[in-house]
């Protein structure tokens, strides 16, 4: 059966940015399973497979559809459980959610503050308008003015990566020797950033840098395949 | 085998109160092993079994002797697989590595700045010197200045749980329906706040108190035995 996944993309279709997206690609890979790309940008998504989802990732495979990152994983793990496994078990599912719940509520809202005006400026023009209404709305202030003291916030940012960093001076990845979806969940978020954005904030020294570089690399370099934004 | 549980107390050898050694109090009732406790103050540390450790918890099962709570949880998963597992595979013990990680470096030093007076102050005389030299030093400051303005650090701290309340909207668990051993490291270090000291900071309709309530009932309220402090 063919698999689809519905990526969102913004002026360049070859480059997706969505890191919610980005964690299915690599869960896709890391089960060794193909499958074709299907682009929309965020205006197109409502009409994607009639109606069925108001977010990307959508996943098709065969007949099934199914919509949200992780609700992909878990469909992905009890329809394929002879390909690698994505959590190592239920005890790593569980706690993946945890590393979900992290990676939401303190990397994302960060990021944002980075990254929403380099978002706004790389979407096709017809979904810039409804990008900055949305978003303006939600923040209470212009995109311009939420990113404007963005040097002064990498600090504590990085700051925050500290439970990570610490890991990682442990262990090769979350997984463990080996990544696990809890990886591809904290790797969409960086991956995010570098997809669209040229502002670079990640110290190379830094052990988030070397094991976000080393998850680049998985799968035959699928998250490399797209150039960082220049 | 007869196994014993070394364990840090203050004045009242009834009231342990170290985050860490409560991890293993719970692993130990998790895997439904009897265990004698055994305590000791922070200067009698280092003369327990012919000076195995620095650190408590030290486990003894029969001629085995393990330091460091996770190096515990590891032994015990190992040397009792039959029993419920703490970890939930493979992927449940990496990930709870990170779990551990974000409790040390989230949770620890903020709960520190709340309670490390209180800390001193159940100790027993002969611990107290040493503790408020050793911190002291470490800290930069008198342990007095170190809580002057916790009030005002209540809610930043609250806000730092944003990632487990979260995860609590979805499950009841870290370990998704059911505790693992990554609750019992998130629920060590609430209880360290509980025994240590009266000074209460967590709202009751907080979901993250709701958990906590949870944990303190687990195998037969073995977290609750211990009142909270006065």
């Amino acid at each position: 059966m063919a698999i689809t996944l519905y990526e969102l993309v913004g002026r360049d279709a070859s480059r997706p940015f969505s890191p919610h997206c980005w964690k299915v690609r690599l869960a896709l890979r890391h089960k060794g399973l193909d499958f074709q790309s299907a682009t929309a940008g965020f205006t197109e998504i409502p009409a994607l497979e009639n109606g069925a989802s108001k977010i990307v990732p959508i996943l098709k495979d065969g007949e099934t559809l199914v919509a949200d990152s992780f609700a992909i994983a878990d469909y992905l793990e009890t329809a394929y459980p002879d390909r690698p496994s994505l959590f190592g078990g239920e005890g790593g599912r569980a706690l993946s959610r945890f590393v979900e719940s992290w990676s939401q509520r303190t990397l994302h809202p960060a990021l944002a503050r980075l990254l929403v005006l380099d978002i706004h400026d790389c979407l096709a023009e017809s979904d810039q308008a409804y990008f900055r209404q949305s978003r303006e709305k939600a923040l209470g202030t212009s995109l311009e003015a939420f990113v404007a003291d963005r040097e002064a916030r990498v600090e504590p940012f990085l700051k925050s990566l500290e439970p990570l960093r610490a890991l990682l001076a442990r262990q090769a990845f979350l997984g463990g020797e080996n990544p696990l979806f809890a990886d591809h969940i904290v790797f969409g978020a960086f991956q995010w950033a570098r997809v669209s954005s040229s502002f670079r904030f990640l110290p190379a020294e830094d052990p988030v840098a070397a094991w976000f570089e080393r998850c680049l690399q998985l799968y035959e370099g699928e998250g490399a395949k797209v150039p960082a934004a220049a």
